[in-house]
């Protein structure tokens, strides 16, 4: 059973969901399956951009964001996806060698008024660099199971499988 | 050279950037490395989910939008990245063998203030079924070199590796 429901979320929780190294090689495979853009592949090319050298992909960081999200908290929760995302903010990029620190900020709750076994927690997602700095943020309201619903969330649909 | 700059952009302009067959390898694979849910992993869960069946991730959808924008478009312009992202909104599950359509709206352009070799597109980018049903949609403000600034932009970029 998932050990967080929607019940136990609310407005300033902050959850600190460890920290990654970004690699060199790392960006340069998510760009050629992803966004191959010169940028993100090829240092010579990306001299010559407006970044000066090889950076991470904006949905790079995002994905990275959403793996420690998922190992930092969302493992352990009823957690059932989300509609959609708002103002994803590129901030500062990512460059080889970094580490990233991922940082999750509960901004409102709510239930959900067509299904009751459920209810949306309205987080900030933000990566930050070793001095706290932003790298990036995004705004998510995923859907949580409630604990008095028995609704098949995240925990309970690994316990299935 | 670039064929396409940000003086080829207008208001209304619709490219359609191809489509593509989403396996059930894939979804795994993605979601193996960046958004381990039950739901985008395994079957089982997956049946006791909302979903009621494996499901890509939404971030995953984001990036093979990225992908097939790129081989559809932005590959022949002077791309030059993008502040962030608004509105990504996920509006029906990808499901293993789904064959997806990208599509790319010009919704308005700006030249930038601050640097005088380029310029803002505002877009609508959506995948849609093989019936044209949307699957997702966010709006993003790419930078364009100017034709005329001789800015290194993603294909002049390219042409330096």
């Amino acid at each position: 059973m998932p050990r967080l429901h929607w019940e136990d979320f609310s407005p300033g929780q902050v959850t600190e969901c460890g920290s990654r190294l970004i690699t060199r090689a790392e960006i340069i495979a998510f760009a050629a399956e992803y966004d191959p853009q010169p940028m993100h592949l090829d240092e010579a090319a990306a001299r010559a951009s407006l970044f000066g050298g090889l950076v991470a992909s904006g949905w790079h960081s995002c994905c990275v964001l959403m793996r420690m999200l998922t190992d930092g908290m969302l493992a352990e929760t009823s957690f059932m996806g989300a509609p959609g995302v708002e103002e994803v903010q590129w901030l500062a990029p990512i460059r080889p060698g970094a580490r990233v620190k991922a940082r999750a900020t509960v901004l409102e709750t709510r239930a959900s008024r067509s299904r009751p076994g459920l209810g949306f927690v309205k987080f900030r997602l933000e990566l930050v660099d070793a001095s706290d700095q932003p790298i990036m943020s995004l705004m998510v309201s995923p859907m949580f199971g409630r604990r008095d619903a028995g609704v098949a969330g995240r925990a309970a649909g690994a316990g299935k499988s």
